[in-house]
């Protein structure tokens, strides 16, 4: 092997093959369609940044694991390591050129230089959606409702999307008098799930005493319904107050749209970011609890304060692209499509290649996918490459047929065969999955 | 604006907003649904890599423009710029996982640090199509009458495949005693285009003399058809030999698939790659000859010597996005759509905000993509969002149609108004296009 350089993805990155990239294309194809359905545009950004964008507002762990290097010009650049900076930087930079509200959906890969330890992966696509420039119920639940079409348009089964206020939170520590522990507290609260109660109350108990980690732990117990936790929560809060009255608002649309069953108000929901100022909220599939949420987000009081003046309240959501694939194989709902061929002609002799060909161009005009196989080979092997794209019919004209002016189309599971004369036809039959 | 950081795109990038973005994205769709009812299947490979196996096989220019750093681990990597040393090294590493012939589209962003000053960015899509391990006429025309199935696609009008055979070429190099100028003489001839015949003829003299280049004129000249062509540059080249009749072969199949007249053999087509070894093919819009070539490609004989033993034949070509999408835009073709919307549920009152939800998701059940505007405002601003989103229907629910449970629908173009008590009566006509 002198001279030869070893073929080897880098550590930490993965190839897509077929299988995967069809599964991946066909779920990322479901979730446009919704979004393109709810009124969502899609913008991109660059890979690339000036750094100094990309990390203005962030250290610690995710600065760390930015892809950092200096480009051909000197220039100090990043590659991006989430869709939300570049989308600040997008709206404070096209603010004049774009019109408000602005509701966009971005699908694209990142990158972080994470520990691979942990079985992740260093590049994997986001998928986020955001409404900016409004702070109103509806556009609250616009983003909820968009998440409930999309688990409906994947089909992975019954779901809830549970959400919280983080006003309703933030005074009840108030009233409880841990209000300057907040940050701490909604870190262990986020860990509820992972934990179990009696651990969670250890921890909080450990910041904030017995008495107040009771309390929390009453707070984020979820009611029989959503209006009962809201009463609840919102007595404890202190009483009614903008953001009571923003969850009320936003369980009255889901009820409206009759999805008030999927909508569930929850105090244990907390997302862990400082980031949030409104609504947070995460979603569950009933059947892997365990996976953890497959599509969360919440509300900002102000998306690009780091780049512009111009307030850009938002709310948004992401969808965990890579664990809803692992989700929906889990649920039996992976394609495990192999290829899109519908027929493949097989190919016996050289003198029929332009009939072979005619033969698919006219299939093909009926909306049949369909290939010719390129050479003369071994029936066998012929047979052998359909099995392995998954294609379920073969299409045969030996030189009688040809002469006759018909073709054999064989079905390869049932190995059924039937005769005919016009691609029309033959196309109907493969359609019908005959 | 202390503590504030410029809101930029690094230099020699951009971002891609909505109108931009849909466009991309319709093109892309389509050229996605032709591979895939051709029998292609979709691959994906990381952005960054090893920097010596991105690298290994080039110098010059091209490592110049290449990103390159070193990632976290020390490891030297890079960003790819293109996708066929990426493909190369997909080949080789799985190999055993995969089937012969292996028919893959990619469509996927490369960057390289080129010289902005030419107009061009340093990020853009690469949409590359090949069929690896089999070497036939068949795989050959498959990618051409690709090529052809693209461009129906995209309704760019007349355009013609003009494609040529190297080994011809060189057959003919040698028997006019200039075999050791080809790589020079290959260089001019594919600037005919830009050059004109009497400056090729000048700079070719100047390589192999006044003689070899007429004989060069000559022979990169088209007769009256393919047949002619052929003939002719056969018996320049010394006479029939394999390549010759594979050229024959590619044009027999396309006058059986109807495309005769799109696919022509012209021997001033040379690519300027050492990499291709036998058909290579550019691809031009009749009424914008003046843009290039916006389909190139060729067979290679071996795709991944570098990296593995296995022979892999292949034949190849890949779109120019970008050029493409320039020339629709001059064509008329462009969508310059601003969103996929179709109905604005104009919103008038808080009290009916349930009534709105309840009706815009039975619209979209009825498969109208329609959204809600999120809050109260004047009317003048509603209409101004629908018509920046490019929204051709208002539906408006007053309090006094909320009572007789109607909604009437405007045609935000006509200005016609209609009454509906049913949402799939309304969905029905806005599908009309009423």
């Amino acid at each position: 092997m002198e001279d030869m350089i070893q073929p080897r993805v880098l550590k930490g990155f993965r190839d897509s093959l077929p299988e995967a990239e069809i599964e991946r294309a066909e779920l990322a194809d479901a979730l446009v369609r919704v979004f393109r359905g709810m009124g969502f545009v899609p913008i991109d950004t660059p890979a690339l940044e000036y750094a100094e964008i990309l990390l203005g507002k962030c250290g610690g762990e995710t600065e760390k694991q930015v892809y950092r290097f200096r480009d051909h010009g000197d220039r100090e650049v990043a590659l991006r390591f989430d869709l939300t900076v570049p989308f600040a930087r997008f709206m404070a930079e096209h603010y004049g050129e774009l019109y408000l509200p602005f509701k966009r959906y971005h699908i694209a890969k990142v990158w972080r230089g994470e520990n691979t330890q942990r079985g992740r992966y260093r590049e994997f696509t986001q998928c986020d959606f955001d409404i900016v420039g409004v702070d109103c119920p509806s556009a609250d639940f616009d983003i909820m409702e968009t998440i409930c079409a999309s688990m409906g348009a994947l089909d992975v089964g019954d779901y809830s999307v549970r959400f919280n206020h983080r006003g309703i939170f933030n005074r009840f520590l108030e009233s409880a008098g841990a209000r300057d522990k907040s940050v701490d507290v909604l870190r262990i609260v986020d860990k509820l799930g992972k934990l179990g109660g009696d651990e969670t109350g250890k921890l909080l108990a450990g910041f904030v005493g017995d008495a107040t980690a009771g309390k929390i732990l009453d707070f984020i117990r979820r009611e029989n319904d959503s209006s009962a936790t809201l009463e609840k929560i919102t007595s404890l809060a202190g009483g009614k107050s903008e953001d009571s009255v923003r969850v009320a608002a936003v369980l009255g649309l889901a009820e409206a749209t009759g999805i008030g069953q999927r909508v569930i108000l929850d105090p244990s929901i907390t997302r862990g970011l400082d980031y949030y100022t409104g609504v947070v909220f995460e979603t569950f599939l009933d059947r892997l609890p365990e996976i953890g949420s497959v599509c969360s987000g919440g509300r900002y009081n102000d998306l690009a304060s780091l780049y512009t003046r111009q307030k850009l309240p938002g709310v948004g959501a992401s969808v965990g692209l890579d664990r809803l694939i692992a989700a929906m194989e889990v649920l039996g709902r992976s394609g495990s499509r192999s290829g899109y061929t519908k027929a493949l002609i097989l190919y016996s002799d050289d003198g029929s290649a332009g009939a072979y060909r005619k033969l698919a161009a006219e299939l093909r005009a009926c909306g049949t996918a369909c290939e010719v196989y390129p050479e003369r080979k071994k029936i066998a092997a012929q047979f052998a490459y359909a099995e392995r794209k998954g294609i379920s019919y073969g299409v045969m004209m030996g030189s009688e047929e040809a002469e006759r002016g018909t073709f054999v189309v064989k079905n390869l599971v049932t190995r059924q065969s039937n005769e005919f004369s016009s691609a029309s036809d033959a196309a109907a039959f493969i359609q019908r999955g005959a």
